[in-house]
């Protein structure tokens, strides 16, 4: 049984593209060193990424052979993971040339047309390398410009094949299964930290393979902020609890939350949930071949202030700086859902639709501030969209 | 309650000593980008790390006060987790001015003596940043020289504070539960996969925060390599498991593996398992203060060769470069326990001790290659060491 993630026809479709856009951008090879791109283009699949002592490299040449360089310890991962056969290899941990020397050959040979190699430099880029050995590598391949690769990845990468979208969506699937489960198992009296590690059972239960984003926040009436690590304090009857997870199965995310409300909810919390959900079904009809991500965000944003007027609301946006962006192997790709993002929705894309907003409400004679924030995962197709997860409940769910 | 992991005193202290290293080593500041250093120095915690969108920045001068530079949507979670309160922060994601001008004010207004600023460039380290605006900033810094902290980090990181031990023991002691648990949920016809997810239900249920990485091998008679990702391959009687953790509770981790036998283990296997676990007895009562990391490496290695030529077996090392290497809030830290590492053991170091050889045996008329690596965490105290997890067994454990 092949350990691999995919047919070896995926990866050679995927370097041939690379390979294609390469030659358009003018760039004799990529240097690849990021756990996601690693395993975008070669296969390889390891947990010791979270080993940073032993660094690991891939050169993408603009025609011939993609060339591996990694440490000895790792060659059987490759053998068993990659579908790249040409692999160079060093014991390490060798802080004085941790594969540094055998790198800079696989680059001198490269056959170089345009004296230009591409490395992961741009926004949202992490060169996963000792930056030190990075500037060594730039001194002695000095006839070769290390440049920004960012801009090919990107467009490479945001657009999905079917094989991908339905990894995506087998775990969306499995997330969506822990949170239905979740209102059999949460109760008022448990902390934050219990009742998320109750979701990671059922994720882990229900198929997830990994588990690295899991928040959790609750208090009286709403919730101040998300991203937080969840904590000891005590769930209370009158507690809303939001939850959200980056979840992975074969390396690919879904990335969307669910929030409970422990109790009766507030009569101006349920308003704002209703305005949230709908600008998320105004965000999913929006998304469509050929519109920007900037038409999305505004429309989601015009459903949310309009709504927030009807009722006397105060429209106040949440300083996410985006409402939705891309979704694969990693929790957050490009492109963003943000005002004036030019990018045009393509058939193939992932994303992730994302409304918010702030509002105060009034707890025991105090003013707070307050956030809401919807998630779903969808898939752009020919004609319109697919939703990769079960879409949140019309109410808020209540924890009796 | 605070969501503090330490005491506001140990945060203190450890800026406190940074500054003096700084003043030592003639830096003016040191710019802080990586999760497990921020966590250090800043206190501030929250998986929204996986998400390379936003980055993140803390300034820590030579004198004054430290400052952070973060997202807007990150405000909240240092006013719960970090005691800095110097936050500046701009509405992320803004890929033409991710926070590199707030980050490039920052840093020329701390007092210049020296016109150097470290930052994490050097072995092992991970500057998480886009690298294009590390560049950007260098060139807008033009008379401050950037330059490598990693030295200044690892002196200071190495030495453990007793209540980081304390939290290294907790996860270690968590983990020994989740092993010794694993004999009642393993059976032969599971999958590696499903042996893992068991280990993984367990490591939650006793506390663990996060499992990062969780590996799984098993193939007859022993593992070729360690490293991977558990397999849907099911185990059969007559395998060897092996499985590795690096699990976490408020940041800290364990690292260390078990191994488990599907039936009466193999001769050859039984005297391999013991050689092993002598030498790795060796190598704790070799970690004293004042050796170096050099004499700890000679002395299991000596000890394996002279087991293993005993009952006429070539000693075979295996290509992992090292037997052990520091723990904290990194599964992997300096320094490396391997040959000619001059670096003097000293109290408050957290190692692990992971002693490996590989070796040959005939299976089924092949001749087929296995490694074999234990893995136990200590820490040094002022007399020698103390265990932070439960010893292996002086026998593998059969899985009946």
């Amino acid at each position: 049984m092949s350990a691999f993630d995919f047919e070896v026809a995926e990866y050679e479709n995927r370097f041939e593209a690379a390979q294609r856009l390469m030659r358009r951008d003018r760039l004799d090879a990529i240097l690849i060193t990021s756990e996601d791109h690693f395993r975008y283009f070669t296969g390889f699949n390891s947990p010791t990424w979270v080993n940073l002592t032993r660094p690991r490299y891939a050169v993408l040449p603009c025609q011939g052979e993609m060339i591996l360089v990694i440490p000895t310890s790792n060659a059987e991962i490759a053998a068993r993971t990659s579908w790249v056969r040409d692999v160079r290899t060093w014991i390490s941990p060798q802080p004085a040339d941790d594969g540094i020397s055998l790198l800079r050959d696989a680059i001198r040979n490269v056959p170089s047309g345009y004296g230009r190699v591409g490395a992961e430099l741009g926004p949202e880029s992490r060169l996963t390398m000792p930056v030190g050995d990075f500037l060594r590598l730039g001194r002695e391949v000095s006839t070769i410009e290390l440049v920004d690769a960012y801009p090919l990845l990107r467009e490479l990468l945001m657009r999905k094949s079917a094989a991908e979208v339905a990894k995506i969506q087998a775990i969306g699937q499995i997330a969506s299964s822990a949170y239905e489960a979740l209102p059999g198992r949460l109760r008022a009296g448990m902390s934050i930290r219990e009742a998320c590690t109750a979701f990671r059972h059922e994720l882990l239960q229900g198929g997830a393979e990994t588990s690295p984003y899991v928040i959790g926040v609750a208090e009286r009436h709403g919730y101040p902020c998300i991203n937080l690590d969840p904590s000891n304090k005590k769930i209370s009857e009158g507690d809303v609890l939001v939850i959200d997870t980056g979840s992975t199965r074969h390396g690919y995310f879904c990335d969307y939350n669910r929030e409970y409300s422990f109790g009766p909810l507030h009569e101006k919390l349920r308003r704002i949930y209703d305005i949230v959900w709908n600008a998320t079904e105004v965000g999913i009809r929006a998304t469509e071949p050929g519109r920007t991500m900037g038409d999305i965000w505004q429309q989601m944003s015009n459903s949310m202030q309009e709504a927030s007027e009807a009722i006397g609301l105060p429209f106040e946006p949440f300083e996410l700086g985006r409402m939705g962006h891309g979704l694969g192997l990693r929790m957050c790709e490009t492109p963003s859902i943000a005002p004036g993002v030019e990018t045009v929705v393509e058939p193939g894309m992932v994303l992730t639709i994302e409304p918010s907003m702030a509002y105060q409400i009034d707890v025991d004679g105090e003013t707070r501030r307050y956030v809401s924030v919807h998630e779903e995962n969808i898939a752009v197709t020919e004609n319109g969209v697919s939703l990769l997860n079960r879409r949140a409940p019309r109410e808020m769910p209540t924890i009796a």
